[in-house]
């Protein structure tokens, strides 16, 4: 196919182009290439980076914390160590940490099941309120979605552009509607699209004045360490916007060590006022005897401060790098020429957000999985994973390598161009 | 003191024992003891026997399992070798398993959250029901009830014998009342009490046919393994009992390596069957990204087998002997001779279960803390910390040291002479 835009194609050369197209396309399924990019997983390489945290305790170790022995019951709320290790990554009070498990996402749904079951703030629990409602910027995280989802809320999707959602949105619907409870955020490095929220956008959240007293800011901070230049982010941090701003208790603020450590045996951490903090530690002392606190010290004792945490981010990155660039690399010289769609350049985290032909994105992802690469399901993106435009493809680069990534991206681009020119060509 | 029969004693022997048994108490205020017996926490010594598992894994190990490389994320349902290894202890189907975080007791609180906020087996959510209510025999875990009470349940207590809770009641209960969504059992050395259910009892458990088709029996099997004599206990387990009597979906089992490994980093287990483990895994797949599975093959490779894990706790068996000993010797010899006091001989478990005069339970907790040792407080056995007897305490004697043990339970002994005798002095 020539390089010259797609809307500039003769019926005929669309015509051309797509039995081209197709023929590549079958060339490739003939290959039985087969790769799951569905999500934003690390490659084994970069597991390998913290290997050496599981010799930090052996038997021989000392299991005794600031808090006590770490083997034993007790310290609901995290050893002392790793509330100042994870402070300092977030920039906030070590008293206002709660350090727990394997899972942030457990911690988030955890902090709407509170308000669900028991009720925060004084106000009725949401299971006894008529109606409630959360904001999702889009494009956002599918997972978020799911959590909110399933306490029954409408969600609202809230425009985002390069500075964040659009904050006369959301603030129209928290400052007037008191059924809206949450609006999730992923301020740095947000999934899909890369774009860390400017100073503005955290002050315009910490100056919310909600309709419900029960709403709160669900600021999951997954990526704030996860750089992919040499400048990485430092926005203001939501924590000191909201205690400039008097409004301590509107948010939570979530992040873990699944993209620094281990996906699958890190610790998740939460930042939140002190009021709000007595609210959630009172219900979750129903809920669990307690989290691993041997897995917190082996944090504590690998990493020992938050510099040596950044500066492992940097072995990430120079993994991650190239793999970036594949995906960059190859829609640039297959896709810019055609002028049909747009993708983000990120500056970290784990995802580029692709804006394919309206109505194709679900085409795409059939075709690209029939082809033998599973990618994120076309909608995922946005609440109800209703795509309005049928447009936003999620592509997580991490986990193949960079190899495996080339050949996967080279598929993507033949399905984009297939799928665009099945629209076009009559 | 003169060993004889309390009852027996005149008014004057009564006042002269209150003087003695006072300045006793004085005597020992004076020693300024600080001993926190409050909970089942196994001794260090006891977390000693497990210092080897931290390494089975290390920086050289093999991170991966039959469920792939546990570092990374995937396999919320647990890995497969612990799903065989728990199931052999339990006696299930490594199929009907789930393997999670450190906390049993999260696994049972999610259990009642998906039913109060989404519903299980068709049935509406407990969040729109009217009523709900759970049967508490008693006495029981306070644990259980603070979840059952967290979510509006009317908690219903169930006078037990020394073959389990009365069945004729929770039958009546269960068969006629739709409201009635649960029950907390403890089949094996069960807390406080040490009673192991009899086959019998397990199986009128199975052949319930319960007016609420959301009803199911929450059977905590946390001592399943934690013998005291070389008889271990071997019941019926519920899973054959429900399957045979053609009612595989009426309960959920648990257990977890809190006493076997550590307290502060175990893996806990549930057992149900695979209708109601498709229900459970679709829920919590949106509450979690996983469990620690690192962890979960750091106790896989320590234990290799079912029979080493049984064999793993002869080693905490030795160690807790003498101090269930110290206990019932003491007891034996201060209050046996006195005949106001009765209390369990447990077979295994964590707890002697001691019943004090009517009314001097709550006494007695406040003298002991008074004196320097912090028992579980008075009533906590039962819901609402209700006791109508004022009279059930639970001793727990595992973390003391023998001989800090001995002088605790010195003191406990002479604040249940205190207290009776305060009653009994004109």
């Amino acid at each position: 196919m020539e390089a010259k835009l797609l809307q500039s194609y003769t019926q005929e050369e669309l015509r051309a182009a797509l039995r081209e197209t197709k023929e590549a396309y079958e060339a490739f399924q003939a290959k039985q290439l087969s790769l799951n990019m569905a999500r934003g997983v690390p490659g084994s390489d970069q597991l390998d980076l913290t290997a050496a945290m599981l010799d930090t305790l052996s038997a021989d170790s000392d299991p005794v914390s600031e808090g006590g022995d770490v083997r034993n019951y007790g310290v609901l709320t995290g050893i002392p160590e790793a509330k100042k290790l994870f402070a300092d990554i977030l920039g906030a009070d070590p008293d206002e940490m709660f350090i727990a498990g394997n899972s942030s996402l457990e911690l988030m749904f955890t902090c709407l099941q509170i308000a669900f079951v028991r009720g925060i703030a004084g106000c009725q629990p949401w299971c006894r309120q008529e109606k409630i409602k959360f904001l999702c910027p889009v494009p956002g995280y599918d997972r978020h979605f799911a959590v909110s989802g399933y306490f029954g809320a409408e969600m609202i999707p809230v425009p985002t552009d390069e500075n964040g959602p659009d904050m006369a949105t959301v603030k129209q619907y928290v400052e007037n509607d008191p059924a809206v409870k949450g609006i999730w955020c992923i301020p740095i490095y947000a999934n899909p699209t890369g774009i860390v929220y400017s100073d503005e956008t955290v002050r315009a959240f910490a100056a919310l004045k909600p309709a419900a007293k029960d709403f709160r800011i669900f600021w999951d901070n997954a990526y704030v360490i996860h750089t992919l230049t040499d400048q990485p982010a430092k926005p203001l941090t939501i924590n000191q916007a909201c205690a400039e701003a008097g409004n301590p208790d509107i948010f939570y603020q979530f992040m873990s060590t699944s993209k620094i450590t281990f996906p699958g045996a890190g610790v998740a951490a939460m930042n939140t006022s002190k009021t709000n903090m007595q609210e959630f530690v009172k219900a979750i002392g129903i809920m669990t005897i307690g989290y691993d606190k041997i897995n917190q010290l082996r944090h504590v004792r690998f990493f020992g401060n938050a510099d040596n945490m950044r500066a492992h981010m940097e072995k990430h990155r120079a993994l991650l790098v190239p793999k970036f660039n594949t995906v960059l690399n190859t829609l640039e010289k297959e896709i810019a020429p055609l002028g049909i769609a747009s993708w983000t350049n990120p500056k970290g985290g784990y995802f580029i957000s692709f804006n394919a032909p309206k109505g194709t994105a679900k085409r795409i992802v059939q075709l690209c999985k029939e082809g033998g690469v599973t990618l994120t399901g076309a909608g995922a993106t946005y609440p109800y994973g209703n795509d309005p435009d049928d447009s936003n493809i999620r592509i997580a680069p991490t986990f193949p390598t960079v190899e495996k990534l080339a050949q996967a991206m080279e598929l993507f681009c033949i399905c984009v161009k297939l799928a665009a020119l099945e629209q076009l060509a009559k």
